[in-house]
């Protein structure tokens, strides 16, 4: 029996031959440096345009603090990831309307539901070079001084800011010091839940497809920006209307293809790019893999303690969740790291660094500020062992809270602006829902299992690494019998009243006095360990201080050293608005295997297992099954896109990021990285790294053909 | 910074377009109907010499009983798969001289070892049509005189045909028993191992990487047929001479590349290509998943009565290897059954052929066959599953041998030409072989802990899964008491002689009157359970021969069905010399992601952890990464191509097949299939179904530049 035919035309597939990768995650500001490239690569509106925060596009860009987003609509509509906004979901959730499950979507905007208390949508309105007042003079001063000078400085700027009535302002160093911004944006405080579609299809795949291709994940959400009927930024509120956006973005239902130009605009939390070669080192060989051991014994604890299906384990999955995302995230970073050869390859950027340093005696100031950058990594290595042991010992959530707390008692007693940040009046806030939230994150009986294993690696430490006054506090000096041990972390669960919500929040009110006279024995423990925290921060702080006279000098020399080689640097990111722009294409994560560049709705039916994370609706099965593909298909696949790859430079941030085409319409959000590309953050391998997108166009066939959700198509501008 | 030109041309990765794959395990003589598409697809000798066995190139085809293999020299040099020939490499292993970890390379043919007992290199010679003598007037029949006759008539013919002193003949069936062939085979007795490369070349990426791509598997050895000075076939004698056969295959380092003609000439095991609906549900509603469930019990049983390091896991490792492999294959069927919708094409496929039968009433005969296919295949389910359960209740290697041994001593009784197949006098070498090598694969401890385990599963049976006369031996009747059956079970290893070979060897002369008055455990156990056993065997040849009058027409239904469409129909495999072609090509295995046809020697660096099965020797990863490439780069890939796949139709047995371009050169050697492929078995599907094989060129570098085996390739004809 011969092929027939018809087989042989439907199972026809193409591959990408991918080229090569873009890095850079690029301040607006830097955009017209590489305007040339950039249009080389695509973009047909002017590069000019991306520099503007208030015009079109960028106007349209925000944050959520953590994740990126976008507006979509005239009236506020603001689209961004389904994890993003899931949330949301759950704190709207109930056993009658299990919103996780179902989805939801607000058949009208009197529907729409609050989002989880401290929801934000940031919108940028303004950056400023603050540079010359940061560091005016600060070079002269000694390590300690310069510390102390450059974070009074920030909160002083900050403060200035946000003088300015619903402002949320930040000082955002670049460079490692050497370039500072002032960022102000326009905090939205009242947040709604328009549409998230069912876990089944926004969290499809689950943790088994969570950093892989491919991927078929409808990561997607909406929520809405609501302010008070004057335009001002307002708590939530029924008199609240929509906010209105000077900029929206159009939502492409069109032709984006393999090869085309993308760029994506967001907020980047952090990279390494530029770490030194003894960072690399202790990282890679110390501190990922002693995190890979540690946090896998955390989830067996975990998971022992509050066994599936309890009550405990539900305070405990989005724990348990971001641990098995880090232990993924980190454990890939290392093979990463192995393949890629980082250690080899910082060895040899930093000799290629010294010997063009070498050959100019006038460079010599960057080799003194390189050395002692090194003293500083070793001294900074070696505190941050035996912090490491030390900082999980004392990690009991009521022990931690009750730190907090008499730690803002101490704050409370300077002036607001000399206050730790953190602990200013602009904090309380977020410091108050952080105390609250603690409810549901927290089971005695787990939280004391945890403690348990902390201490057993914690007592494993040498001497070096044990600190006398929590061994003091804890009788850990000397054999230590397990009984003993676990009865007296018995007497902390059954002697402490923070584990009550009012009792905590009322204590933000409390003198040092009154938490020194406490008989609290989580509160003695945080009493009894507060010099020398305080003693450890100044080290901290002192060795900061250091490398903020260093680390400038070190990122001059290497960005001087790149643009004698005809290179521009990009500094590390560090949360602020970035753009970053390439191609849609595949890659090659392993020799002989390829990822295509798109994925398809068929795919969902290959994977469905009919199996929570490989559940989809029945409704869109069906859907797939019929090949009803609306408007939404690509040719060149034959079906609807769900998920594409493309070689843009992202990292955990970028969450929710607007992906845009040649003309700066939406065409997906950034979601995730592959598995090959979580090392990126120290190194961007142009062969294997790859950000994973939703496509537009499946987030439109979801809401037309699954949800319903036609009243939202309608609201946004649609290109077809 | 942005890339680098040179990053970007170094990390340019090309991928196919793979369009579908060929279906087809055909008998050489079926050739000339597919001459066309032969030439076609890119054969470029005539497709008629493929026909003649004993011309260029079949000639230089060979089996050695389960693995395929074929001449590389006029001197009888032999090349097959490592993964074939690991056994002698063992075979020949001390802890002074390990080949399995350094490989084995004879300098000079007196430095060759002996393969393992009972190898064998089988030269077909002739391939005759004995359907008419088989089937002549066997319709006619009832079905217990079929089964008889058509079992006597194939040992019939087969002794006639053996007369020839050295030649084995085998019968083969063909389309259910619509056809009958004669194969007969010149038997090498002398086999010798000429060169193994070492497990870290030739079991490269082991069990990880079995079943998988990307491959980058060393997966080839070679052995030497030695025979008398006078030619004829001879044991092991220093006085033998390597076999001169009439042909042999030349041995390309040339050109390949994707979407080159490719065919490979082996003999693949066993399909089941044409199985009924009710067999496909069968097997994978029940069988199947059974299996899984039990093979994953029995392997942990297995490793905790043999830790890891004991002296009883060396006589475990091959079995756990066979069960890992059997679990792994079984599993990626299941879920390539869902994936493709096996049961639903089934269902499809046989209403189709009703609908085509309904369509003539000279059909209907056709139709009649099909029902009582379908009651025969319930039945057998039926008997299947109440076999399925005592079969591993009486699994004890000693009570096998003892059942084997008693049943010699039955047969023997009658004349040498009635005996039962396995029974006969042409069978006592490996009669013998098989109790011999028991001692190498046998532990009491081991033994007892897997029948405990069978036993468990057994005891859950309901009553009518259950047979008495075993129940009674073993006192399972009733509640059966843990303590006590262990006990009963400890009765049997202590008080068993057969534990010995020497005893288990003079058995083979033992009467029937012996074993019934011995008082060994395990032997009375036998001779209890005897007659239970030919009772079930009656039961199964009359339904065996019930088929052998339905298969045929079912056959013909779907040859003629298949023809009335335009396409031919090749028979299942059933281990006889079979050809499939097709070409060099990539495939998806899953939306989203793409094979590449090649793997290269990088990625064997990007593999590598230095921890076994990921431990190239040093030496090769040296040569690898001063890209000393030799002669043996394929331009496309810039690099020596180590693994390949096409789109070849192949199953077990296939393993150390001839693969061999458009002009019959031999380009590498098929070892394995995708995962996604393991299901082909059942179902061809051309988008994922691909085999994988070793390049020769590979194979001449690792030679070359790692082994030094310049002799071996001197000795060979190399197309450069």
């Amino acid at each position: 029996m011969r092929k027939t035919a018809t087989i042989a035309a439907l199972l026809a597939c193409t591959a990408t031959a991918p080229i090569a990768a873009k890095e850079g995650m690029f301040t607006p500001g830097q955009l017209p440096e590489i305007a040339e490239d950039l249009k080389e690569t695509g973009l047909e509106i002017d590069p000019e345009t991306l520099t503007d925060l208030t015009g079109f596009p960028m106007g349209a860009i925000v944050s959520l603090g953590g994740c990126s987003a976008s507006f979509v609509s005239p009236e506020g509509l603001v689209v961004t990831n389904h994890h993003c906004a899931r949330g949301s979901v759950q704190y709207n959730s109930t056993a009658e309307n299990n919103y996780l499950e179902n989805g939801f979507l607000a058949k009208a905007k009197g529907d729409e539901l609050p989002a989880a208390p401290g929801s934000r949508i940031y919108v940028t309105t303004e950056i400023t070079d603050v540079t010359a007042r940061m560091r005016d003079g600060v070079d002269a001063l000694s390590a300690t001084e310069r510390y102390d000078t450059l974070e009074q400085r920030m909160k002083d700027i900050t403060a200035e800011c946000e003088q300015d009535a619903g402002s949320r302002c930040q000082v955002a160093s670049f460079y490692g010091g050497a370039e500072y911004t002032l960022i102000k944006r326009l905090e939205v405080r009242d947040v709604r839940l328009v549409y998230a579609p069912a876990d089944s299809i926004g969290k499809y795949g689950g943790d088994i497809d969570n950093w892989m291709w491919p991927r078929h994940t409808g990561d997607f959400a909406f929520y809405r920006a609501y302010v008070a009927p004057d335009g001002s930024a307002a708590d939530y509120s029924e008199d609240n209307v929509p906010y209105q956006p000077e900029h929206h973005l159009k939502v492409s239902a069109a032709d984006l293809d393999d090869g085309d130009f993308v760029m994506a605009a967001g907020y980047p939390g952090s990279t390494q790019r530029y770490a030194t070669l003894a960072e690399v080192e202790n990282t890679f060989s110390w501190t990922y893999p002693t995190y890979v051991t540690l946090v896998n014994d955390w989830i067996d604890t975990i998971e022992e303690a509050a066994p599936e299906g309890s009550d405990a384990r539900v305070k405990y999955e989005s724990l348990l969740a971001g641990l098995n995302n880090f232990e993924k995230n980190t454990r890939g970073q290392l093979e990463g790291a192995r393949r890629v050869g980082l250690v080899d390859r910082r060895r040899a950027r930093e000799e290629e660094l010294a010997a063009w340093i070498a050959a100019d005696p006038s460079r010599a100031n960057y080799g003194e500020a390189i050395t002692g950058l090194q003293a500083l990594n070793e001294a900074g290595a070696a505190a941050a062992k035996k912090a490491f042991w030390y900082n999980f010992a004392t990690r009991p959530a009521l022990l931690s809270a009750a730190q907090r707390l008499y730690r803002l008692s101490q704050e409370r007693l300077k002036p607001d602006a000399q206050r730790e940040p953190g602990y200013q009046d602009r904090d309380m806030t977020f410091f108050a829902q952080g105390l609250q939230a603690l409810d549901r994150r927290y089971e005695a009986s787990v939280d004391k299992a945890q403690w348990l294993l902390f201490l057993d690696t914690y007592l494993e430490e040498p001497a070096e690494n044990r600190v006398a006054v929590f061994d003091d506090a804890l009788g850990l000096a000397g054999d230590v019998d397990a009984a003993a041990l676990s009865a007296k972390l018995d007497s902390y669960y059954a002697g402490t009243t923070l584990d009550d919500s009012e009792t905590r929040l009322a204590l933000m009110d409390a003198s040092p006095a009154d938490f020194e006279a406490s008989e609290d024995p989580f509160i003695q423990l945080a009493v009894a360990l507060y010099e020398y925290e305080r003693e450890q921060e100044a080290e901290a702080e002192e060795r900061a201080g250091r490398a903020q006279a260093l680390r400038p000098a070190y990122m001059k020399a290497i960005t001087q050293w790149q643009r004698s080689q005809g290179l521009s640097t990009y500094p590390d990111a560090n949360s602020t608005l970035r753009v970053t722009y390439g191609t849609v294409m595949g890659g090659s994560p392993k020799d002989g295997m390829a990822y295509l560049p798109f994925t398809t709705l068929e795919g969902i039916l290959e994977k469905d297992t009919g199996e929570d994370p490989f559940n989809a609706p029945a409704k869109q099965l069906q859907e797939i099954r019929e090949k009803d593909y609306g408007p939404y298909a690509l040719d060149s696949i034959g079906s609807v896109p769900v998920n594409f790859l493309s070689d843009l430079d992202s990292t955990g941030g970028n969450s929710g990021s607007a992906t845009l085409n040649a003309r700066a319409e939406l065409v997906g959000l950034l979601f995730d990285g592959t598995f090959e590309s979580v090392n990126s953050d120290w190194d961007f391998d142009p062969r294997t790294t790859r950000t994973i997108h939703v496509d537009t166009r499946y987030m439109l066939w979801v809401m037309d053909k699954v949800d319903g959700a036609e009243g939202l198509i309608e609201e946004m501008d649609i290109v077809e």
